[in-house]
């Protein structure tokens, strides 16, 4: 074993291959050398000395971890504050992190985990303790900057997609009796990438879906159910995928409008699909079914993206790379050199150049009437939901998911008070 | 070619494997050189004379057929009442099957398909037709009765198992500083039958789901909110799983207790899991989420079960052979005869015994505190979403789904005035 350890934690929302970015960077610490610990629920494991021992894993426990969705050491939606604000946290990581000796903290996860490791490698600049601080990337979402994708998002797109054909072949099957309408609500909350594809579901303007709404756009009630009204009157019934972002022009979310209370006074949850249904339902007087897949996007790793999973245990493995390398807030990022065929390679980007920033949904991806994809969208979303990679599965018909044993790792340190 | 014409046609609610049935029925008629034609959305189909002949689509057609999910020829929900009340309907069905020398009707549905094709079946003999009519079995609701399982079911289970499997790893990871409760909705209006299967998605009281709301169980909201409370108390989270026909003790579904109008006087689409989502919300205050999968579970070929793809295409050849030894009102049926090692065959039912009939969910199947299965429903469940059965992939990342040319069929008849 080399001198020092190395600290990996997951941050905020998982994903189907976010263990797989966990197990490229085991296996590539083992096959160094390196004593991995991990911390439990992210940052907050770090925070209360809450971390496990991953050399007590088997390999074959590894190996099953790449084929796991969630988050295998638990992860957390928890912001730490500027160095200023939150001095008293940092310098509690810096200390937990100093006990355990570790030199290399590896964070997974978005813009705020770059911010965060950006800003612990700063303070342990400055209190002259050697660390090198690796940002890994990760999130559905697909809005870090610099980074051409983000592992987590192909597989989310490609659950997207193929839902969506699916379901439209049955709407098309049902609807000269039943459901004329189907509605798919996508998240998305500030961008459309996920809703955008559903787009690569269908090809031609009779394909679904045949509408996609974007938060890109403001959302003009008239104007899309004269578009629903269209496509039924054109192909008989309509499939429309909805990012749960969209906003009216006065920049209030649709998804707030469907909440509210309830006769008895109880709270009615929102959502933008349930809401469109009802005024479809409502105006156009159609039949109408609507899914809100919710979780179900984010954790369907028995229809990852083989892509999507390739990228995902690269930047595991790089992050050790670059740690190791001693290249200090740094984030291994996926660059692309060619659409067709599809190109990629590991690059390096500086995490002060990912945190705090957001890659904007280009306009040039939403089709010029506003309800769907342009051939450019296509072709930087396809290679990134292209080939399957399967989980195993047991006797019992489930795919064979690993629970790890996370064995912790001894407390040196007082119990932290925040 | 043998004298006569077969027609075959799709009825209800579709499934991820119909299609299977149907390239199973159309591969073993060609083998036996009948010519099949098949009614366009169901038994409107036959009744508009809106026909399509099958034998214009290719060998490889049929083959992907069998891995296309929705209903290839288009279904419908529209119920013939009996032969009394709508005596018109089924003569001119009768004329219909005449006017294009149809010696054998295969009708593809649940209990009311089942019904209808009995009744055309008499008809024909009152006129002294020489027609025999096969049902054939199908539906996600796995309600039929004499068959053990029904074709559609084993692959919507597997479905729900997986989806749940998945979520619940997912809110496992971030239950510390986010969701707590998730909320899963079943299909299953009458009977507990997938939301039992979500069941196979643990194993012990601390898997998920640790609670599954089942419509043969009365909803008893303090008993359901207190249990909640005790499991993320034990677990740190709770996933549960509701069947969308739940219902209060007086006989109301809840499902619709979540509906009404908004302030605006907007419908509000209700639902089971958002009600439920709201009552966790507002009584227990945890963060909830919860999941409408809605069409996508009973659409989802991705994920089909091998053991519910090998009984649709099994029951499709043989309705075909049932068809041709001139077995009149009778259906194809799963016969079990074992679980372990799970082994079955294809029976025979009379129609008189499947239509109008109900397979009942077992009691046996819900444990004894209500919320979870017993291991009576494990051993019945689990054979039926055994097996994966993956369609194809384009060079686009998603399935390679067919679509038929369903070359129209020449009328012979004036339109049908209903």
């Amino acid at each position: 074993m080399a001198n020092g350890t190395l600290l990996y934690a997951q941050s905020g929302g998982v994903t189907a291959v976010i263990n797989a970015t966990a197990a490229g960077v085991i296996s590539e610490a083992r096959a160094r050398r390196i004593k991995v610990l991990a911390a439990r629920n992210g940052i907050l494991g770090a925070l209360h000395e809450d971390l496990v021992d991953t050399s007590k894993e088997s390999a074959a426990a590894i190996r099953a971890l790449a084929h796991t969705p969630g988050g295998a050491f638990g992860s957390c939606r928890y912001k730490l504050k500027s160095l200023e604000q939150d001095r008293a946290k940092y310098v509690r990581l810096l200390e937990v992190l100093r006990a355990h000796d570790v030199r290399w903290f590896l964070y997974n996860g978005g813009n705020d985990s770059a911010d965060t490791a950006l800003k612990v490698s700063r303070l342990a600049e400055e209190f002259g303790y050697p660390l090198t601080c690796i940002g890994v990337p990760k999130t559905i979402d697909n809005d870090l900057a610099v980074t051409d994708s983000c592992p987590g998002f192909g597989s989310a797109a490609k659950y997207t997609a193929v839902s969506v054909r699916e379901a439209a072949l049955d709407v098309a099957a049902m609807a000269s009796t039943s459901t004329k309408v189907f509605i798919y609500e996508a998240m998305g909350r500030h961008a459309g990438w996920l809703a955008a594809a559903a787009g690569l579901a269908g090809r031609g303007p009779d394909d679904a879906p045949q509408l996609i709404l974007f938060p890109e756009r403001p959302y003009d009630e008239d104007d899309f159910l004269a578009k629903v009204e269209q496509v039924v009157a054109r192909v008989g019934w309509c499939v429309v995928v909805a990012s749960e972002g969209i906003r009216t022009a006065d920049g209030r979310f649709v998804a707030d409008a469907g909440g509210g209370r309830d006769a008895f006074g109880h709270t009615q949850l929102g959502g933008v699909a349930s809401y469109l249904a009802g005024r479809v339902k409502d105006r156009l007087g159609f039949k109408v079914h609507w899914t809100l897949p919710d979780y179900l996007q984010r954790s369907a790793r028995h229809i990852a993206s083989k892509t999507d999973l390739d990228h995902a245990v690269a930047v595991g493995r790089a992050a050790v790379r670059f740690a190791l390398e001693g290249r200090n807030a740094t984030m291994p990022v996926i660059v692309r050199s060619s659409d067709r065929p599809y190109r990629w390679k590991i690059g390096s980007a500086p995490l002060a150049k990912v945190a705090n920033h957001e890659k904007v949904f280009p306009k040039s991806f939403i089709r010029r009437d506003g309800y769907g994809i342009t051939n450019r969208a296509r072709a930087y979303l396809e290679p990134l939901v292209r080939g399957e990679a399967y989980p195993p599965y047991g006797r019992d018909g489930l795919p064979a998911y690993v629970a790890l044993k996370n064995v912790p790792v001894k407390k040196k340190l007082p119990a932290w008070e925040p």
